[in-house]
C-alpha cells in the first residue's frame, strides 16, 4: 500500500527562505513564523497520514452509494471527517467572526496540498465547502453569512458548486435550470445538474448547494444567470434545521477516480432558493468560487505528483534490478536498486523538478492572493488573475504526466491497483477537466488575461523575471545555470506574445491555435523563475553556514535539472505557436 | 457508448498508394492488390464494429472471474471467440501446413490493429498464441510443431509468455522457477510467475503455456534460462487431451484496465514441461516472441489512439458548446460545434496525424519483417531491429497520450465510464509497460540497437531519410512543408547519435541519460519520414486525377499539421540530450 509523508522541510524552504512571508509585509504574515507554520504543517502532516492516506484506497475500491436517495460514503470517512472538522482543520483560513482562525490563504493552500495528497476524494468535501463558503463571504447579506458561515467554517454544513447541466458544460449560457421568483422573497428553483462533487452524502447535517439558475424574464445568455443558496435542508429563522427542500440526487457517476468523492446527478424540483447577492450577477459570484478553485485544483495536480512521487522514490530506492552501467552499487545483492539507472533518475528528476517547482509557484500565487485580499494590492491582484489559468491548467497537466511517469518506474506493478500508483494517475485525471477543461484555461488567458488591463500585467511578470535577472547579474554560482536559460525562455514567452499581438488582431484563430502551447510555455517560465529563486535561496542558505547544506544543495541540483532539462520546451511552444493558423485551421471539417 | 469503425482507406493508401506493396516483389506480396486487402479489411472490420467494439465495456465492467480454478471470461466473450474462430481469423499469416493462410505479416499487424482497436483486452487472447506459436515455429521440433501448431493456429489451444517473477521483471537474471531434468526427457517445472496475460480462461480446450526456467547446475543470470511449453492439458501420444498438468492460476490481478483479459498469476508445482530448442538459449527463443509481441504492443498504442480520435471526433462535431471566434458557423442552432474552436482542432490533429503516421510506420515496420523473413534481406531485418525500441515505446507513449487528447475533448463526460473514453486510456496505458516497459526500450535502442553491427542500420536508415529527400529535392510543392522540416530533425537526430558517439565511450552515462529523449525523437523523424511519404503519395494520386482527390488533400493537409506542430519537438529532445549526464546523475541517491 502507498504511503505519504507531508514534505514540511520543502515547504518551509519555500515560505522561509524563498518567500520569506513573514518579512513581507503582508497583513497577518506577520505571525508566520516558522515554528509556528512547522507546527501547522506538521500537524496536517499527521492527520493526513495516519487517517486520510490510508482511506484513499479504500475509498477508491468502495467508491460511493446511493440508496433510497441517501448517498453512503466510503468506510471511514465519516470518522476521519469528525477528526479533520474536530482538530479546526477545516476553519483554517476563515474569519474569526464566524469561527474561523483567520489564517492567510498561503496556509490554506499548503495544508490543503498534504490533505489532497493524502486523499484527493476526500478533501474534496471540504474544499467545495471552502468554494461555497467564500462566495456567500464575498456576496451575501449579513443575514445570510450568518446562517451559513459558522457551520460551513466548521463544517458541519458542507457546500457545492452547481454549475453545469447535461448539455452546457463551458458554455453556460445555454443553461435550462429556471428560478421563479416568490412573493416571500425567495425563488423556486427548477431544473438539473450533473457532476455535482459532494452533492450528496452522510458526513453533515445539512448541505448548501450554491445553484446557478436563470429568473424567467431576464437578459439571455450568460447575462441572465443568478446565483442561488439552496440548502438541502430550510433553515428555521432560529438557525435549527426544518423541512427537507425539494433537491435530490438522482444518481450517481461512476468515474475513472475520485470514487470516495460522490459525483452526483441534482435534480430541483421547485426546492426553494435565495438569492446570492443581486439578480443576473450570478457569472460574478461564480467566478469567485472559480477562481479559488481554479488554485486549488492546480494545488490538486502538484499534490498528486507529490505523493505519487514519494512512492516511486522508495520503490527505486527498494527494487533491485540490473545493474549501474558504470560498475555494480550494490554487489551483496543480486542486483543494483532502480535509481543507479540513468532513465529512471530522469523520471524521477522530472518529478521532482516539477512538484518543487510547482509548488513554489502555488505558494507564491497564494501570497499574491493574501497581498490582494487582506492588503487590497492591485498589482497582486492582477498578476494573480493572469497566472491563475497558468496555475489550474499547466499545474494539472504535468501534474497527471509527473503521476504516469511515476506509476511507470513501478513497471507492471504500477498497472496493478494494488500498489497504489493507478489510482494517484486516475485521481489526478479529473483536475485537467473539472472546474474548466485546460483548454478553456488557455482560452482564458490568451483570449483575456494576456491583455487585460492594456496587458498591464503580462508586462508586471516580465518585469519581476527581468530585475530578478538583473538584480542577480553578477551572480557567476547563478549565471550559466539558472540565469541565461531564464532569460532565453523569458524571451520565447515574449516572442510568443509578440506573435499574439501581431496576428491575432487580424486573426483571432493565429492566438487560439498556440493557445495551449503558450499556457505550456508560460507555465515553464514561470517555474523557472521559481527554481531561478530557490536555487538563489539555497546559495545564500550555504552562505549563511546555519542550515543543512545538504539540502540546500540538493535544491541547487534540482533546479539545475529542471533549467537543463524541460525549459528547452519553451522553444518548442514558441515554434508551434508560429508556425500559426493555417496548420490547425485548414482541414475541413468534414475531413476530420 | 463509443463505436468503431476499421480506417480501411487509410488503411488502402498506405499499403497502395505509399507502400505499393504489390509492386515491391517481397514474396507473398504479389497477392496484395488492393482488392484483396480492401476485402480482407473490410471483413476484419465488420466482425470488429459488429461484434468486438460491443463487448469492449462489457469486458472492461464484468472483468474476469477467478472460481474454483476457474476463470470465467466476460458474457459474451467465449461466442465472440468462436466466430473469430470460425472466420479464420486467427489463422491469418500461419504456414497453410498448420492450417494457416500463409498472409504476409502486414496484413497481420492491420487486421490486427483493427481488432486492437475495437477490443484490445479480447484480443490479447489471440495475440498471444500467435506469438507462443511463433516461438514454437521457430524453435520447436518437427512432432512439437505438428502437435502444437494446428490448434494453435485455430485458436483451439491459445498460448501465453511465462516470463516475470516477483522479484524479476526486467532483469531476467534473477529468475527462480526452475526447470529439473526427467528421466523421460521431459522437465519438471516448479516456481511462480506473475502477470500472464490470458494466463487461465474459459474459452480454449487447452493452454500452452512458454515458460521460462532455469535448469540447476547451468550458467548464472540470463544465460541460464531455458524456454519449456508446459500444456495446462498434456497431450498424449495421439494427440487427444490427456491428464492435468501441474499448473494453476493462483490469482486474478486487479488492474487498471484491460480488464476484459485474465491476467494471472500462475503457480508451476512440478509441472510437466517439454525443452522448446535447445538447453539455456532460452533467451533467445524468448525474443522471437518478444521482438513480435513489441510490433504489437506499438500496434496497440496505435489501435487505442484510432478509437479515442474517432469517438472524440464525433464528439466535436456533435456537442454545441460557444462560438466560433472569427463568426458564427451554427447560426439555427444555440450554439457552434465544438471543432470550430482552434484549440479542439489542435487536439484532434495531434490524434488525426499521429494515428495515420504511425500506421504508415507500423505498416513499413511489418513490410520490412516480411523482407527478413520471407524475402532474407538482411538489411531490412537490421533496419527493423533498430526501429523496434521505437515502435513499442514512442508509438505507445504518444498512443496512450492521444487518449488522453481525445477524452479531454469530452470534458467532464470524458471522466465518467459511460461514456467509455476512459477505458480507451485505461487500457493504452498498459503497452507502455509490458513486453519491456519503455525505459527499456529506449536503453535497448541506445545501449544496443544504435551501435548493432558498427551502426550499419541507423546510417541505412539516415540513407533512407537523405536519398527521399534528394530524390525529391525538386518538388516545390514538398519542399517547405516536408522535405525541410524533415532535413532539420533528421540532423537533429544524426546531432543526438553522434553526442552519445562522442560522450558515451568514456561515460555511459552521458548516452543512456538521454535515451528516452533520443527514443522520441527517432520517432518523430520516423513519422515525419512517414508524412513526407504520404504527401508525396497523396500528390501522386491527385496528378492521376483518378482518385478522390479531397482525401488526398486531407492527407497533405493532416501531414503539414504534424510537420509544423509536431516536429519541432526533435530541437527539443536534441537539447535535452546535449545537456548530457550531469543534470541526472549528480544528486545523491539519498537527496531524491
Amino acid at each position: 500500500m502507498p504511503s505519504y509523508k507531508a514534505p514540511v522541510k520543502d515547504m518551509q524552504f519555500i515560505l522561509h527562505d524563498v518567500l520569506k512571508v513573514s518579512e513581507t509585509g503582508t497583513p497577518g504574515y506577520a505571525e508566520l513564523e516558522p515554528d509556528f507554520t512547522g507546527a501547522v504543517l506538521q500537524g496536517a502532516g499527521k492527520i493526513a497520514s495516519d487517517v486520510l492516506a490510508p482511506l484513499n484506497p479504500v475509498g477508491d475500491k468502495e467508491g460511493c452509494l446511493l440508496e433510497n436517495g441517501v448517498v453512503r460514503t466510503p468506510t471511514g470517512f465519516k470518522a476521519a471527517f469528525d477528526q479533520v472538522r474536530g482538530g479546526g482543520w477545516t476553519a483554517l483560513d476563515q474569519p474569526e467572526r464566524y469561527g474561523g482562525q483567520n489564517m492567510p490563504y498561503i496556509m490554506y493552500t499548503a495544508v490543503g496540498e498534504i490533505s489532497s495528497a493524502a486523499n484527493q476524494a476526500f478533501t474534496m468535501y471540504q474544499g467545495l465547502t471552502h468554494g461555497a463558503a467564500s462566495a456567500i463571504l464575498a456576496h451575501g447579506s449579513e443575514r445570510q453569512k450568518d446562517t451559513y458561515l459558522p457551520r460551513m467554517t466548521s463544517c458541519e454544513w458542507t457546500g457545492t458548486m452547481n454549475l453545469t447541466e447535461p448539455h452546457c458544460g463551458t458554455d453556460l449560457g445555454l443553461m435550462r435550470t429556471r428560478a421563479v421568483p416568490q412573493d416571500d422573497g425567495s425563488y423556486k428553483i427548477t431544473g438539473q445538474k450533473i457532476f455535482i462533487s459532494s452533492g450528496e452524502h452522510d458526513m453533515a447535517d445539512n448541505i448548501i448547494h450554491l445553484v446557478l439558475a436563470k429568473i424567467p424574464g431576464g437578459p439571455d445568455g450568460i447575462k441572465g444567470v443568478s446565483l442561488f443558496i439552496v440548502p438541502k435542508v430550510l433553515v428555521n429563522e432560529n438557525g435549527s434545521l426544518g423541512a427537507r427542500n425539494g433537491v435530490a440526487c438522482g444518481k450517481l457517476e461512476d468515474k475513472m477516480g475520485i470514487h470516495g468523492n460522490s459525483t452526483c446527478v441534482m435534480n430541483y424540483d421547485e426546492a426553494t432558493g435565495y438569492l446570492l447577492g443581486t439578480e443576473h450577477t450570478g457569472r460574478r459570484a461564480m467566478f469567485t468560487m472559480m477562481n479559488e478553485a481554479r488554485i486549488g485544483v492546480g494545488m490538486q495536480g502538484v499534490a498528486q505528483a507529490e505523493v505519487a512521487y514519494q512512492n516511486a522514490r522508495a520503490y527505486a530506492k527498494d527494487r533491485l534490478q540490473g545493474r549501474d552501467a558504470t560498475g555494480v552499487k550494490n554487489p551483496k545483492g543480486p542486483a543494483d536498486p532502480l535509481i543507479v539507472h540513468p532513465d529512471i533518475r530522469r523520471a524521477l528528476l522530472d518529478q521532482k523538478s516539477f512538484v518543487e517547482g510547482a509548488r513554489a509557484f502555488l505558494l507564491w500565487g497564494s501570497q499574491m492572493i493574501d497581498q490582494s485580499h487582506r492588503g487590497g494590492d492591485a498589482a497582486a491582484e492582477g498578476i494573480v488573475s493572469l497566472l491563475t489559468p497558468i496555475i489550474k491548467g499547466f499545474l494539472t497537466d504535468e501534474g497527471f504526466d509527473m503521476t504516469i511517469r511515476a506509476q511507470q518506474i513501478y513497471g507492471g506493478h504500477g498497472y496493478i491497483e494494488d500498489w497504489g500508483m493507478s489510482q494517484f494517475a486516475r485521481d489526478a485525471r479529473i483536475a485537467m477537466i473539472y472546474e474548466g477543461a485546460n483548454g478553456v484555461q488557455a482560452l482564458d488567458l490568451v483570449g483575456r488575461k494576456l491583455s487585460q488591463d492594456g496587458g498591464k500585467h503580462v508586462m508586471a511578470f516580465f518585469e519581476i523575471v527581468k530585475s530578478f535577472i538583473k538584480k542577480n547579474e553578477g551572480n557567476e554560482a547563478l549565471k550559466a545555470d539558472f540565469l541565461d536559460p531564464l532569460k532565453a525562455a523569458s524571451k520565447d514567452l515574449q516572442q510568443a506574445a509578440m506573435y499574439f499581438m501581431q496576428h491575432g488582431m487580424k486573426n483571432p484563430n493565429a492566438a487560439l491555435a498556440g493557445s495551449y502551447d503558450f499556457m505550456h510555455l508560460f507555465g515553464h517560465v514561470c517555474l523557472g523563475l521559481m527554481w531561478a529563486q530557490m536555487a538563489k535561496a539555497a546559495q545564500e542558505g550555504i552562505q549563511a553556514g546555519d542550515g543543512d547544506a545538504g539540502f540546500y544543495q540538493s535544491k541547487i541540483k534540482t533546479g539545475r535539472y529542471y533549467m537543463a532539462r524541460r525549459l528547452p520546451a519553451t522553444a518548442m511552444h514558441l515554434a508551434r505557436i508560429q508556425s500559426g493558423a493555417d496548420p490547425v485551421m485548414d482541414l475541413e471539417d468534414a475531413a476530420f
